[in-house]
């Protein structure tokens, strides 16, 4: 049974290519348009058009497989896990970049059975970096292994997080000290790309010793956590609990 | 008297593409040494022998020529800037980000003649981006032209800073304090990839709008200086001055 969902992951990691093109593309060309008009319009009209993209070829390959997709659940569709296999789609994580042309943007697939994560394909897709992980297969970045950072002194490590888009005043004072705190344990620095994918796919390549973000989806996190946990990470809850990821919708 | 210098900076090119190959290969191959014993003695090992390359190559090919390093500066050698052609370089900007792996290391080699600018170059060694502007002709990355953002809105603009590797009271207060009051104007977001030469660069190739920095060097900046100046960007002290990057030392 080991094969038993390689046909699915094989198509995943196509999908992700293809549709981190069709990101690269929208971020390289429509730069101008983006600066000149309404960004955000921009931003939405791909990420529909990706999760459609992605939605389509789904249902067309796996007809009685099920769909949660950030765009889907913005439009209304329900954001509810079952035991039947499930593709979690972000389809273009790190908007703020998107719209900037900063160099991190991700297209991020994970797929889940029985309510635990089989596959995760993250690509970013302006790096060309393609990072997979299959339950039990380990996690490679183009075809190469990757392992978690062993520094076991959080004073010889560094930590990625984000100060998020949300700028309401508690929100950022709490963003703020958690950050202050952190930084003055002390620890070597803090870094973050912009997404939350990339982020978790920089811990399973080792060069950050941890990520943490407060407030971020199950789309945002569902293939970067299988990513992680083949490289030899944890993921926890900012409780030290473990993190059930369909649930932190 | 247009290619005056032409022979420099292509020296300048060859020479942060050797530097930067041996700066990726001490990332890639002694991560594992660093991360099991001293990390500051191998960034100190690595800072050396590139100064030390740099510093030989160009005394042998232009022996008249002046120099100040961030490592022979340390060194205790002067660090002055007079009308005599300068070589200004920071063998291996972004010393935290080297001893951990992340990807952005850079190799800075600025050149002045009469204390002006006349070239600069990055090479962003793990990326392999090479960023170069000669005075009067553009900033280029890996050959493509480079222009800053146009955006006049600070409201819809990303900043780029960075945290530092100061843990002082009083300066992680400034730093916090400066980070919130500019985050909560609001912006679009705060990034910062942990080298000052490459976000000058990401200024340059407009992905951020601005960058701003309290406490670096002359070395940090002196390439990126003029490659921000080529793709239309300019410099400034905080109190809105122009900043004349040699007195920065």
């Amino acid at each position: 049974m080991t094969d038993l969902w390689q046909n699915a992951m094989d198509h995943a990691v196509a999908l992700a290519k293809k549709a981190g093109s069709l990101v690269r593309d929208a971020v390289q060309n429509d730069m101008k348009v983006m600066l000149k008009s309404s960004s955000v319009d921009l931003v939405t009209k791909t990420d529909q058009m990706v999760e459609q993209l992605i939605i389509d070829s789904v249902k067309e390959k796996f007809p009685t497989h099920s769909f949660i997709g950030e765009e889907s659940v913005a439009a209304g569709e329900p954001c509810v896990l079952t035991d039947n296999p499930t593709w979690i789609v972000d389809p273009v994580d790190g908007t703020t970049n998107f719209v900037h042309g900063y160099p991190f943007v991700a297209v991020s697939i994970g797929f889940a059975v029985n309510r635990k994560l089989e596959f995760g394909v993250v690509y970013s897709c302006i790096e060309d970096k393609m990072y997979t992980a299959r339950k039990g297969k380990g996690a490679f970045c183009n075809g190469l292994l990757l392992n978690v950072s062993d520094q076991k002194e959080i004073s010889q490590s560094i930590i990625a997080t984000e100060f998020g888009s949300n700028r309401d005043t508690e929100v950022v004072d709490k963003i703020f000290s958690s950050m202050r705190k952190i930084l003055c344990l002390p620890i070597h620095g803090i870094r973050g790309v912009g997404t939350a994918a990339t982020n978790m796919c920089l811990v399973a390549s080792g060069c950050v010793e941890a990520y943490y973000e407060i407030g971020i989806h199950c789309w945002d996190i569902a293939a970067g956590a299988i990513i992680v946990t083949e490289a030899g990470g944890v993921l926890m809850d900012v409780d030290g609990t473990s993190l059930y990821i369909p649930d932190s919708t």
